[in-house]
């Protein structure tokens, strides 16, 4: 099935604790995600950028055969920009600057040719746009929400009128902590279950993930990666990996449990690839072969009986 | 097959967010992790203690069916005394105070009637003490040492020696990276293999651990917990059930990777009990049917494909 995905497209400047140093590279929530999906079923993009778009971001989209009917370029105005330099461990990093830009401005609109979309992902923005977009899909299957420390500062109303319209909820620790005083992830994301959502995914970096979900609790370790390059990315890929392998498959109850476990893992491999190299590097070389191989070697070292 | 370990008892205090305390409660690396082994095989310890130490310690052990034969009550010396604070969400302590009284003496004898034992655990201990205790066990078949950041610090050689000796090394995460300069867990515990033992387990308590094994590499999640009281002896009784787990199965090698793996996952499952509660409370109502059934939830719950 067509998994649909809104969020940002951006012009990333990354700098790693190696040295290492990437400028006027593809980013943003809806490309990492886009990229991620593509390898489990099609994708379709709803995301605005200014003119100044580089040509290589539309032929990446088109190597991961991505649906781009709702890129909307607007003339004269920028693409979204952010710059962020990574230290330590890669743990922490500092944002250098953002610049909003076209980002700043009305969302993008939907094509009519989208609204059959069953699968939906809102990547990170203010929620009452998610909401917004979400109204656009009315025979929807499955929508899932990203979201950050921002709106629940500023917008916390907001986002509890989308909880109550999203299927799931994917989070950092620190948000789910935030979002509801609670200090433990498995009991700030059963709080969040109140609010609406089957179920919440709390992600923790190289901590890997905890699933909070109506019919059970589970987590996940990361994949050991070892030679970390760029983490930017891992999240929405993350999240890409997860959505794909639910609308890609002919499931019953795509917000069942085990299935949305099993999407966590395919999640978490996906991740570990595009952490290997800057921006989409990894995943525009990687082949279908590969991600098989590492699912089946991941899930190997999880099987203790 | 018998398993014996060294480490200290400990009288303790502890106090947590929630405001609830406890004072003169077991404690030390040793209880902790010979109450966990109990559950899965016989357990020696070896240990000084003073003559305060309450009877009701005695009667714990005698509970966890303990073979204290190598326990020496030191007439006239007051044990080992700890006092800590747990902040936050747990993942943070604060010492208020470290009595160690009778440790600070000379290290426990071994009795001659332990010479036999076959799996050996060195709980945190000075290297060179814990390299003395393991040569009285030549005929061992396997050997595993605890550390901490202290010794990395004060006595480096003496642990690249014991490293030379040891089949195995558990340590946390921070200690890891300040053993060997690396900021990643896999790179720094894959350096740490080059010292001399076999595997490294880095704990990284709520996050789960990573094994780097010569022949591979593994992370698993903690149990998803969500009601914490306690989190002291979780790393104890984690490599408790690793321990016992390894000893108390007729495993032709049990160095080998798929059994410290699975190993690692009855560690984290006699964590998971271990922090339900303060102290050895909960362990001294665990059954064994209650730690079969979480262990088939928690390997069901990773059982992805």
């Amino acid at each position: 099935m067509t998994l649909i995905v809104t969020g940002s497209i951006g012009i990333d400047t990354i700098s790693t604790p190696s040295g290492e140093r990437r400028e006027g590279v593809m980013g943003g929530s809806c490309a990492y995600f886009a990229a991620a999906a593509s390898f489990h079923c099609p994708v379709r993009i709803v995301a605005v950028a200014g003119d100044d778009l580089p040509p290589s971001f539309l032929k990446t989209f088109t190597h991961f055969g991505i649906d781009t009917r709702g890129l909307e370029i607007r003339k004269g105005e920028k693409t979204f920009r952010w710059g962020g330099k990574y230290l330590g461990n890669m743990d922490q990093r500092e944002t250098l600057f953002t610049e909003l830009n076209v980002l700043g401005g009305k969302p993008a609109a939907i094509p009519a040719a989208y609204q059959d979309s069953k699968y939906v992902f809102l990547a990170n923005a203010p929620p009452a746009v998610q909401r917004a977009m979400l109204d656009n899909f009315p025979g929807r299957t499955l929508a899932v929400a990203d979201t950050m420390n921002l709106w629940i500062e500023t917008a916390k109303d907001d986002l509890l009128a989308l909880l109550k319209e999203v299927d799931g909820l994917v989070l950092n620790y620190d948000e789910a902590e935030q979002l509801t005083g609670k200090t433990n992830a498995v009991a700030a994301a059963k709080h969040i279950l109140e609010f609406g959502p089957r179920f919440v995914v709390v992600k923790k970096g190289e901590h890997g993930c905890i699933l909070v979900h109506r019919d059970g609790i589970a987590a996940l370790p990361a994949y050991p990666a070892e030679n970390v390059v760029d983490p930017t990315g891992a999240g929405d890929t993350f999240a890409g990996g997860m959505m794909g392998y639910l609308a890609g498959n002919k499931l019953e109850d795509p917000a069942a449990f085990p299935d949305v476990l099993k999407a966590l893992a395919h999640g978490t491999v996906m991740a570990s690839f595009t952490i290997e190299a800057f921006s989409l590097e990894r995943l525009e070389e990687l082949t279908k072969e590969e991600l098989a191989a590492r699912f089946a070697e991941f899930a190997a070292m999880l099987r203790l009986a």
